[in-house]
């Protein structure tokens, strides 16, 4: 597109997005020229900043600019619970419930042995050396629902049942204010089988 | 997500980008930082060298790093015809069919009254003085085929005409390789009525 090196450059280095293609690429880089170069000056402030400053919580390993994040310090919160999410996303979606007020880990991925992801990868000897660090009572298991987030979840569980810790899951059931007509039928029966 | 001004910074920004919200802006934004900080201050470096390097040729408009871009600054290209497209991203498609030799006019946009896009924000009077430049004589109106692109090519194709300039389009028809059943009513109807 157009005579120009910093323009290829920039369309290539736009593909280093996930799920962005060259069309995508293309487009991103015309809107930024054309409409928004300050957006443009930004991105790449924010991008050079935030690859320099952020790096890994040395408790719950979730991104900080910090050793320890604000979340780990927080003294209010309740060190006897600890709760293992993939990412920081997760981790941001259960605070906004307000219905956890302990503390986390932040696995940052997930087993995946189809893609070479194992346990050294997502970092569970730092997990079960935080876990079993005295006043941890118990883990909660907050993987995704999907087959490598449940696969994680079962690894992790198993390990630390064995080290003597009280190991739960999040319930698994029909989400709030849906119909059960339009449940799936995989969801239905996880409900039955953990009604109470 | 997570407690990183840096990373909130970054995330907003990432929003900046056409067709990016807030859960994509939060993936990339932990892909960048969790498997590739290389990419991370690549794309930094890109967008910085291109918010400044890059600006219009002075004869096509399209974007270039030079006064003139190569493309008009070529001596093999035919100066009698010039083609007019809405985007570089056009024009690059128009040159991969290494059909035309001629030279092009983009107008980095097309009329859009309903956005408040009118004829001085795609440079029409750009476009009236360089195609009255006394050398070209035909203009090959290459605009998309969508309402506003049909739009914009008649504005542009009556003031031409008045100017005593020949004016062509682009033949709309039947795509190379396709089957009749499966074409659109308005696409055939189109080619019988521009049946050669």
């Amino acid at each position: 597109m157009a005579d120009s090196h910093s323009l290829e450059a920039l369309i290539q280095a736009l593909r280093r997005l996930p799920g962005v293609g060259v069309k995508s690429a293309q487009r991103m880089a015309f809107h930024l020229l054309q409409h928004d170069r300050e957006g443009a000056r930004l991105l790449a402030r924010a991008l050079a900043d935030a690859a320099d400053h952020i790096k890994h919580c040395e408790r719950c390993h979730t991104f900080t600019e910090n050793t320890i994040c604000s979340t780990c310090l927080d003294p209010r919160r309740d060190a006897t619970k600890l709760c293992v999410v993939e990412t920081p996303a997760d981790q941001s979606a259960l605070e906004r419930t307000a219905a956890y007020k302990g503390m986390y880990f932040v696995l940052m991925g997930k087993l995946s042995p189809l893609d070479g992801i194992g346990p050294k990868d997502i970092g569970l000897q730092k997990l079960f050396a935080r876990a079993t660090d005295g006043v941890v009572q118990e883990v909660i298991l907050a993987t995704n629902f999907t087959a490598e987030g449940e696969a994680t979840a079962h690894v992790i569980g198993e390990a630390l049942k064995s080290r003597g810790l009280q190991v739960t899951r999040l319930a698994r059931g029909v989400p709030a204010g849906s119909e059960l007509e339009y449940v799936d039928l995989g969801t239905i029966a996880h409900a039955l089988v953990d009604r109470r």
